[in-house]
């Protein structure tokens, strides 16, 4: 959420450093003179608020611009590699890491094993050394390093910020952010995956100028976030969007939560694995043979080697998905729905009648608005939101 | 939606009329010391906006308040009976009317029957009629009505106003902002009718200072509206919160769009209506021998008699709703569901039950944080909220 809108005269008489910074990013080059037209400042104001950042080094002389008459203006952009800021992605089985420097390039990736049982306090060990070796590797001045964010596979206080309930990860009650607090100066950001996810597809994604869209992502569990109005919508709690427990057939399996047929138990990745361990048993998938550490990549890729058994899961799983897509467009009425994570990996013709049932469920009227895609990103879309946060409030957002 | 927000510093070199008004509105009665003093405005500026508030009559003064020192000060308030809106809230077997004045005060209020086979010329005629009666028995002059509001249970295109569908009125495509333009020189606005019921609810009801609520009305069919962030949420057509048609059971009877099993075929009163007349038929609800006029009333009126079968009905209904609403409670986290229309009219133990299921389905965390309760405003929360979309305006809403 932007604290205000650049251009709109309200806010010109307060326009101070961080506007400036955001117009010049989302100008990627711009003249001082411009700067003052855009904003209604006069030059000399500009003029001493460029000297300021400048001065920090967030941005830098990038050449002349064009003339209108006098001298060729010099021109100003954001200084790649002069801050950086890092995401982190917990989930159950890996972790991954990003570095991004403030014009939002990245410049260090990296993904470790996890496993879900693993203690909270070995996988914040685990993050704490990762995050100093990324530091130091990349030779970081920690003054230079605007943040950390985290990204969660669970519910986040919109308040306290802890990790209200992750379920994959067996985690309650954690507060992550005074947790990993001793690691050095800079602030750390936690929220949740898709949440992440969303910030990455508006900041540098598919959804750059959507103002209501919806992420879907599904990895162990299934999370969605949500877009209204231009705004990232959390709820009363922060718990908005999560549609993993949504119930999707009234005589379906009993779910973790406690209920029965939820979305999660019936199209999650883990509900696909088990499915595919019980086939595999009765001996009808024979192309998989390591029944303890299948993956979702395994029944992928046993689909496409042209398995039926393996694929009418991924069917069913659409199909199930299609159906909780279909809420989705009626009660969000979004413009785009961004599928993410392992549905990146789906093969086409699954992903195609999975948006079959999603727009032959839906009313007619909202489904012929909205257009349903998959991340551009992969499965990076959570590490590139997370580290986007400590950019995001250095621009002025409220994230 | 308000356009800023009063006591923003931001907005107050900004400060106009508008602004002021919107301050006497909230604060029922003050002085211009404190009007000076809330806006940051001066007090001869304030001085010279009140005057023209008063002279155009939208303000009246209202005695002396307490003395800090000096002279009591002189109070300004609205003016009771000084300007009007209308609201008419067109459903399928009635037109509800309302006269509001620039208070928020109720005039006059009229219910007039519909039929659902009326033609949208015949409905239009008669709405034309009715309102033209309003002005003429209320002598209002036409320069004093400030528009009037019309709530249309269907989907409303959010840039156009059009009527998009309004199926159980056999709606399609209706202009009726143009349709009713020659009543007279003031504004028409349209809207979909449980947004007019979270518009009343969010000005005068239950939902005041709620920044996350949903509204759900059961009538004819059963539709819902979000406040997301304290702002109403339309969607990228303005079709948010169409949960008629949200799958509850694939096994469920077919729906007129397309579907089986939404919502609307197992848990609108048209749906339980059909219910009762298949069992009134077999003659298992004796006390009701009108089979072709039955209504909604007649099965609560045959449950609180102690009629099993007809109690069998509403608790299937509203487990139906229960699932639904868990849905909402999942899905957008808000801090208050407001039950609306002819679920105002459900027997205690029954609204029990779906809160029960809505409880038991949805998450504990946003179910912890959700308040589900029955509109205090009884079955005229669609038309009172049409007729506080002219009011809105004048305050600098963007409704």
């Amino acid at each position: 959420m932007k604290i205000g809108t650049i251009g709109n005269n309200k806010f010109l008489k307060e326009l101070n450093e961080t506007y400036l910074l955001e117009l010049i990013r989302t100008n990627k080059q711009i003249s001082k003179a411009d700067l003052a037209q855009l904003t209604g400042l006069s030059p000399t104001a500009c003029g001493i608020i460029v000297t300021n950042l400048l001065d920090k080094g967030y941005i830098r002389e990038a050449g002349v611009g064009v003339s209108t008459g006098g001298r060729r203006p010099v021109l100003y952009e954001l200084t790649p590699q002069s801050y950086f800021s890092i995401g982190v992605d917990i989930d159950v089985d890996y972790i991954r890491f990003i570095l991004m420097d403030i014009t939002g390039q990245v410049e260090y990736r990296d993904i470790i094993p996890s496993k879900s049982d693993y203690s909270v306090l070995a996988t914040i060990e685990l993050v704490e050394e990762k995050i100093r070796q990324i530091i130091q590797k990349n030779n970081i001045k920690e003054e230079r390093l605007l943040g950390v964010g985290i990204s969660i596979p669970g519910m986040i206080d919109n308040i306290s910020h802890e990790v209200v309930f992750a379920p994959n990860l067996g985690w309650e009650r954690v507060n992550l952010e005074n947790m990993l607090a001793g690691i050095g100066s800079f602030p750390i950001y936690v929220d949740n995956e898709a949440i992440c996810s969303a910030i990455c597809e508006n900041w540098i994604g598919c959804c750059i100028n959507q103002k209501d869209f919806v992420c879907i992502n599904m990895k162990s569990g299934i999370g969605s976030s949500i877009f209204a109005g231009g705004n990232l919508y959390r709820g009363c709690c922060g718990s908005a969007g999560e549609i993993g427990h949504i119930m999707v057939d009234a005589n379906g399996p009993k779910c973790g939560c406690g209920n029965y047929g939820c979305l999660e138990t019936l199209a999650s990745s883990k509900a696909m694995i088990e499915k595919a361990q019980k086939q595999i048993k009765q001996g009808l998938i024979a192309d998989i043979t390591d029944i303890e550490s299948i993956t979702i990549d395994d029944i992928i890729s046993s689909t496409n080697a042209g398995n039926e058994a393996t694929r009418v899961i991924l069917v069913e799983a659409s199909g199930y998905l299609g159906l909780a897509v279909a809420n989705i467009i009626n009660t969000i009425n979004p413009s785009k729905i961004v599928l993410g994570k392992e549905l990146n990996k789906f093969p086409e013709d699954i992903l195609e009648h999975l948006k079959n049932i999603a727009f032959a469920k839906a009313l007619k009227y909202p489904a012929s608005r909205v257009e349903i895609v998959t991340s551009e990103l992969g499965e990076d879309t959570s590490a590139l939101g997370a580290a986007i946060i400590p950019l995001q409030k250095l621009f002025g957002y409220q994230v």
